[in-house]
């Protein structure tokens, strides 16, 4: 059995982790997930992407909406609202019951890479899902109205301001989460998922030792692009690209994980780059990578391991 | 306007702090409420009695159960049981988000009193809603079975032990909320509600200071009977007089609240204990005690006024 690490962030990776499970079987498949926009509401801790990869494999996820549980209810949120509590970052009811168990077990100094692993237990998810760090690592973007954390920038401000910079507080003082670098070195092969670079793949890479562990794997590393004609499937990627002064497209992905990655996996749509791409010493893949439809992700995910397996 | 002061509990204080409202006007009333039996569910601070006040002077209780909020789902509460946590204190959806509002405000410092001023008036309950303490009393029970805290007692194990002796844990360390013992002193009439003289009442009464401001009042104190013919409206208390040795009857809790009280409200059903009650030294006040309909309330808050504030 091959063993796949992908390094991912909420929706679009979750999708590829899904992918590579319907391909290779979750025994195959282990999870490092981005927690830089982790964050408290109402006193709990949310984890908004893991817990997005968490829900895409136990078939829980609302997938019109690409965020949630299916057949959700807010009424929490309405009584908290009415409370006086801000509600910008909306939790839904069943939702809530994973974040109360989860910050109950944190509070009780559960680490959450065992958390996480409790949690997919429970929910029938055979992968294995690790979060990046079990330290906070916070994503803050520098934008032309002052720093911002993550998801103020992205959900509370719609992610309507320019991306100037980005940093990742305490990812300096974060030690990578027990089994995180072993599974990236480990493992036949080493996704980057397409998510973006700059907020869900940069910082698990900024976990001190990730990114050393992803360049010294002697085995490929494969970046799936996130973009396909210049256009992010879902989410700001684009336009952050533009405002932090990259090309906008697949080209300008796998110019950010030159020296990084070994291949790079571009859609029919951009085979037009794969020279570009080869030209930064990257082999240059090309299949189908949209996975937003679920019936067909076994089929891409196979392709995909196919094409790198070799690679 | 008269100043009328309850000690109460739950669902029996709750139903006779809304007839009070409803004969005198809400700015007329302030309820001290037992924390006794407040608990911790999912890291939540949870005052079931003084939420149930809350609730029905709102307008929101759930009237036919009792307990918790009408048109309630338990949505989070399900998830909580896949992912492995107790679920035995049911806790509802809309009644989550109080919690939830709740908790953060007190792991933020503020005190519980505070935090119910707080949600009273985002609710526009117009009465003052004092927790008898800001500190933790805990009503612990001992049984054949051992000692269990109220909760376990009462809803985990459904009251099927017999409770042999009563204590309240942190009482003796815990002070009176703000205001709590001005309250009592200051009122034309201050009511001990028809509530449970153990559970609800008694863990009130324990906190320093309180039952001597009772007891030192120049005005009157008036005890309403939550036992009409022998049989409690609701819940475990003719049993419980039964097995602590005292006679399981509105005399049993007069008895109680001999030295304490200067009148003792009985239902017209229990008019042959009138002379053993006045035969305490308490003046005995025959006028219906029984506040389950939402709409019989004011007249028997009415009637027990005009009975009282002469008293």
């Amino acid at each position: 059995m091959a063993r796949l690490t992908v390094l991912c962030g909420g929706l679009g990776g979750s999708r590829f982790a899904d992918a590579l499970v319907r391909a290779a079987g979750a025994d195959a498949v282990t999870v490092v997930g981005n927690v830089g926009d982790d964050l408290e509401v109402h006193g709990l801790h949310v984890s908004p992407d893991l817990d997005t990869v968490l829900y895409t494999l136990a078939g829980l996820l609302d997938e019109e909406r690409g965020w949630g549980v299916r057949d959700e209810t807010y009424n929490a949120r309405e009584t908290a609202g009415r409370l006086g509590a801000e509600t910008w970052f909306t939790l839904g009811d069943r939702d809530l019951g994973l974040h109360l168990v989860r910050t109950e077990l944190l509070r009780a100094g559960v680490p959450l890479s065992a958390v996480f692993a409790r949690l997919a237990e429970r929910l029938g998810v055979g992968i294995r899902l690790l979060p990046a760090s079990d330290e906070p690592v916070r994503t803050m973007l520098t934008t032309p109205d002052g720093e911002l954390d993550f998801q103020t920038w992205f959900v509370r401000r719609r992610h309507a301001d320019d991306v100037l910079a980005v940093r990742y507080e305490g990812a300096a003082e974060a030690r990578p989460a027990p089994g995180a670098l072993e599974a990236i070195a480990e493992a036949d092969v080493c996704f980057l998922a397409p998510s973006n670079p700059f907020v869900s793949i940069g910082p698990i890479l900024a976990v001190p030792g990730v990114a050393d562990a992803v360049a010294e794997r002697a085995g490929p590393v494969v970046a799936v692009s996130p973009l396909v004609a210049g256009k992010a499937l879902r989410g700001p990627l684009a336009r952050m690209l533009e405002t932090l002064g990259h090309d906008s497209s697949a080209l300008g992905v796998a110019r950010l994980y030159e020296g990084l990655a070994s291949a790079f996996v571009l859609d029919p749509a951009d085979t037009g780059l794969a020279p570009a791409v080869e030209a930064l010493g990257l082999e240059a893949v090309v299949t189908p990578v949209v996975i937003v439809d679920p019936a067909v992700r076994g089929e891409v995910g196979r392709a995909i391991l196919d094409a790198t397996v070799r690679a």
